[in-house]
């Protein structure tokens, strides 16, 4: 696939005003502003952040200007958007302490070095020195029933939840970065659309500039649900091999392709020969691929390999892994119960984990499984193999 | 009527949250705090602005703590109180100067100076400190739905007419000069009900201090709508004597008692003597008697007994007052229309005024009825006196 058009048809949802016009702009001698703006309530990038990084990736590899917007003043605030009641602030330590962490995930993708550095910026330096009078002028730029367009907005009232005042001055807040900025272009997932073509508009209002929007669309996570770290069905970018590897393959059959074509950068023949892979052999050996790609971009091809033998060795075949942890009890411990263990060694995150686990059958020690957890387990060895999940295994050692 | 009667009962249209608390908190020992926010976008005071400042001359008397409150950084602004669309906003200058006038004229109704005198604040000297995280953190208090409740965004919802986001940030201003002056008692109008009912939640919420509200009637003016600058109905206190008491002379009779009320002071016996002449004798008789007694409230009873003396003689008897201003012209000047001559010497003050005033046969040049303003003017004197509706004569001098 040739460049350019990857650049502005692939992983696209819609370019406002038009993809002709940003075409144009591209093709002239300007070096163009693009930014992402990032809200660091996390500290992780997962998969579906990725998407919108390294479409910035892209411009930045065309020579134009990338800025990683830290949205440290809005973070504070919490952004409503996706939420159906405000969410708790907050406070700037946890927002700094996230966006650092966020800065170096996202080195994997863009670069922060070199002649055509990425920028990093965090919105507090223009947000928290507008006063009053400031903050009402940019608010006379908007009506109520503009800000009330909002789905999320409309989908409160019709359910008759309360909608905060502030909350209409985070998109206002949030647009007036591109102001500040003075940004050509902003890249996010569609859920950002509203907040994006505010700061388009109040460009035009207050600089007379046009403003390209990229509205880019969201990947589905492990339950298939939008990928978000409050649903925990994320798949992050420092995920260590084998668990990014395994939650790969945890993976709905039917999202095999869609995240080919938008967590990786896969030539256009190759998709063909996954399209028709798919319809013919096992759906696995088609994921194990989409798995081994994946580490393979954000670790390494050797590592790849490692956590696939695993996976094979442990998931598919059903064997303990070659390195399993040992915990050492006290012979004294003989008569606690299986839930004791389980907890003790953090296997389990849980009592109701370890109640599900074992009801699914997924609780195993020393080969047999265990039904009822609040049972003692009272061995006749001193080294116990326990297994719970898939592929998570330790041995008990009894000294 | 007792003093402290008339305070709680007297030209009130609601107390919040009730007549008993606040008589319960007068009574105490605490020296209250009470204030009356001034929108600066007029200089001058009218009748209607005087009830509430009235009201605080009560409060006064009674050594409570009384501020008049400059709203100059809300004037900025424009409170869209009772407009269907946002106001164009004054620049602080204007705002400033309106202030300085307005002060002198209320110095005629309360007390700025002496032991416990009156205090003047101007609410740009917090309202321009705050920033954005604080703006953020006020509206945090209120929702989108208690904001449109208010009947003005009710009727410009129902209306289809725009409201601007900045209008809602309006009442949490002035709901915020609550705060910071610590007050215990705001007086309005009803049309700032909505206003003060937001001082009182922030009140609540942030210094956890109950505000008395006490919203006054509003008063209707010349053409018997609401008293108001932008309907050219004001009788303002400032006004000189002749012009008051004429203004009073052209109420509707239906207002007289009305007026009574609530623009004097008059002992309750009194009340009942002009309900009684009311039905038995001539109006005119009674509203003489108002128009009077506000003269020589704003005035002096001298000057109240002038101004009577020359509108029976002027109106009532139709002659021409005691002392009749001179514009002399050149003789060159007599073939100019009779329009030229009023427009130039003032006694009208546009083309469209003449002609409504000569279509009502309000237009007399030297004891003649002028029915074509545009027609030519050839008088054979060189004195000739002329007169535009009841009250106004000038002479023309030729020379």
């Amino acid at each position: 696939m040739d460049f350019f058009d990857n650049l502005v048809d692939y992983n696209i949802d819609k370019i406002y005003p038009s993809k002709d016009a940003l075409v144009k702009a591209l093709s002239g001698e300007k070096k163009l502003r693009i930014y992402l703006g990032i809200d660091p309530s996390s500290s992780r990038i997962h998969l579906g952040n990725a998407i919108p990084l390294r479409k910035l990736a892209q411009f930045q590899s065309l020579g134009h200007q990338v800025i990683l917007l830290i949205g440290d003043f809005t973070g504070m605030i919490g952004d409503p958007t996706g939420r159906d009641a405000a969410r708790v602030p907050l406070t700037h330590e946890e927002v700094l302490e996230n966006a650092k962490s966020y800065q170096k995930q996202a080195s994997k993708i863009i670069n922060f070095s070199g002649k055509n550095k990425a920028q990093l910026a965090y919105n507090s330096h223009w947000l928290a020195k507008l006063n009053f009078e400031q903050v009402v002028k940019l608010t006379s730029h908007f009506t109520v029933s503009q800000m009330l367009e909002r789905d999320m907005f409309q989908k409160r009232l019709k359910e008759k939840k309360p909608i905060s005042v502030h909350e209409f001055l985070y998109p206002i807040m949030q647009g007036y970065d591109s102001v500040a900025l003075d940004i050509d272009v902003e890249i996010g997932g569609t859920d950002q659309t509203f907040n994006m073509m505010v700061g388009r508009e109040l460009q035009r209002k207050i600089k007379s500039k046009e403003k390209y929007v990229l509205t880019l669309p969201l990947l589905e996570g492990t339950d298939a649900r939008k990928m978000s770290k409050s649903f925990g069905n994320t798949i992050d970018i420092d995920e260590d091999p084998s668990s990014m590897y395994g939650k790969v393959m945890s993976l709905k059959d039917s999202l095999i392709l869609k995240y080919f074509e938008m967590t990786t950068d896969p030539p256009i023949n190759e998709l063909k020969t996954i399209r028709e892979a798919l319809t013919k052999e096992n759906p696995i050996n088609v994921k194990k691929k989409l798995a081994k790609t994946l580490v393979t971009m954000y670790h390494s091809e050797k590592e790849a390999q490692s956590a696939e033998e695993e996976f094979e060795k442990v998931v598919q075949k059903g064997e303990a892994p070659e390195k399993v942890e040992e915990f050492e009890f006290k012979k004294a411990d003989l008569d606690k119960t299986y839930l004791y263990f389980l907890t003790e060694t953090g296997l389990v995150e849980s009592n109701s984990e370890a109640s599900r686990l074992a009801a699914q059958g997924a609780i195993v020690f020393d080969g047999k499984k265990v039904e009822n957890v609040r049972e003692e387990f009272s061995p006749d060895k001193n080294e116990i193999l326990i297994k719970a999940g898939k592929r998570k295994f330790i041995v008990l050692k009894f000294v």
